[in-house]
């Protein structure tokens, strides 16, 4: 058990490469933050995986795609229109590369009808270097960094907003702090009441527990650049396409091994490892983990279904 | 068993209307031509029904596609793209509407590559009234026939080839048929040889088997005009997305019942219908079958994964 009251968890609905193979489908994963759910990346069939776990989809607040390879978007826009279809009115929020606003307008315009709900279209652009807030709500915070791959392609750090001190209210209660002083004292401000008396917010709250960040990278070459930027995060997926034995294939595709994603695992300090985008060659996956373990031991494969909870 | 040495059979990739639910897929159907294959509708996720039931998804010589309703075409490019992955050469033809096209283009473009086989794409319109040929091969002719839908939407009729009569050897043999002369009474033709005797085609050639016809209907309301041009087929495919009690959301939304489909197929007095194209919200497809039954006997569910044989 994560000790955490709160949800943070990435359910895998996709975990092939570009071809769907061996039973496996192309990316995507469904973010959990506290009930609100997230969509990272969304390959062709997604939305029949959603309906398979039983996912609520009307809950997706707002979409991720990280780069325009078919087997990370052509799921889209059936998921549109599937949340029409059941009736939709909450708006959906849409991070992705410029030229996927025109390739769902042209489908949508080509059916002869209208969403009912509104789409709102943000363009992505990875910044130069470092990482760049894309998106944030009550509960999440998205930053966005630069991958290589063949085409531009974004990583995606996702974190729990800030959390608020927890006011504990036994303490309080005997002290007799008024009911408009605790939201300063959880906030961690201290108040200073008219009569001169200085009521410190450490006495009376706990800290909050750690914010957790998930890091999301794929398609890409292993890079050091993604070593600061997920220095320590909780919770690491990189694409692990190949094997070590296919490191020439990996390079000429701009894809990452095994042993590079554990790599930057281990260098960056992550609590934990999750790969996966196999390549379709692979019909068992338990080389990918092997050797995964052997560079960093706290690695996971993502199995389509699975969920993992963030800790 | 048929008792035709050809094949001619339609194997059902999905089977669902716009909503994938109940773990059936949006619409897709494989023809099987003697070995040779057509794809009729493409749904999201019919590249994966395909591997799923075992199909040589690189046989497919031509695909059609009905109408600009997603859950009858968002699989397409996601189909195009494995099919170059696995190293397709071969053209492809696709006959589809017009606005198909830059949706393809589009999506192609941005993942940044080229295709490695050529696509040739031809605009599809119904006619105005009748049926018209839009493809021929060798192993079959497709027509094209107008439906009405919210958007304009076609039928195809998919026929074999009209058959060669088949040369008797023993008898051929016995009268000292020369090689260069089969062909022609294979054609049916007589052949006059230069000393004045004459071969008929009729003693030394059988008759051949009969063309069969699949007719496909799918989306529309019920048209009289759908009965002229299914008459006699050994097979049609007509869709019936609601049971009679639904009958007016049926009118709604320009599909057709249970009834209205067997209707047709009894007027036009054809070998058998399937039905499908079903609504998301039937979990159980028995009434379908029973409401088709009793206006039409021969009737079979349109079921993922079965392969009906063309009789």
């Amino acid at each position: 058990m994560s000790g955490h009251k709160s949800k943070f968890s990435v359910t895998i609905l996709g975990s092939n490469s570009a071809l769907p193979a061996n039973g496996r489908n192309p990316t995507s994963q469904l973010l959990n933050v506290n009930n609100h759910y997230y969509l990272i990346d969304c390959g062709e069939g997604t939305q029949m995986q959603l309906r398979r776990f039983g996912v609520k989809m009307q809950r997706i607040k707002a979409v991720f795609i990280s780069h325009m390879h078919g087997d990370h978007y052509f799921g889209l826009v059936g998921l549109l229109n599937s949340l029409h279809l059941l009736g939709r009115k909450m708006p959906l929020e849409i991070y992705a590369p410029e030229s996927l606003q025109e390739i769902v307008r042209l489908q949508l315009d080509a059916s002869g009808g209208r969403l009912q709900y509104p789409i709102q279209f943000h363009i992505l652009k990875a910044p130069q270097s470092g990482s760049e807030i894309i998106y944030s709500d009550s509960e999440l915070s998205v930053s966005a960094f630069r991958l290589k791959h063949r085409i531009p392609c974004c990583g995606f750090l996702f974190s729990e907003r800030d959390k608020q001190r927890i006011y504990d209210t036994k303490r309080g209660g005997v002290a007799g702090i008024k009911i408009e002083e605790i939201p300063t004292l959880k906030k961690g401000h201290d108040v200073l009441r008219e009569d001169g008396t200085l009521i410190r917010s450490e006495d009376y709250t706990i800290a909050p527990q750690k914010s957790r960040t998930y890091a999301y990278c794929t398609d890409t070459v292993p890079l050091d650049s993604t070593i600061d930027i997920v220095r320590g995060v909780e919770c690491l997926y990189h694409e692990a396409t190949f094997l070590e034995a296919e490191k020439a294939r990996s390079k000429q595709t701009f894809h990452s091994t095994t042993g590079q994603a554990a790599s930057i695992a281990r260098s960056a300090g992550v609590g934990k490892l999750l790969i996966g985008h196999y390549s379709a060659r692979y019909t068992e996956l338990e080389n990918h983990l092997i050797e995964s373990r052997s560079v960093f031991e706290n690695t996971d494969l993502t199995i389509e279904g699975k969920e993992f909870e963030i800790i």
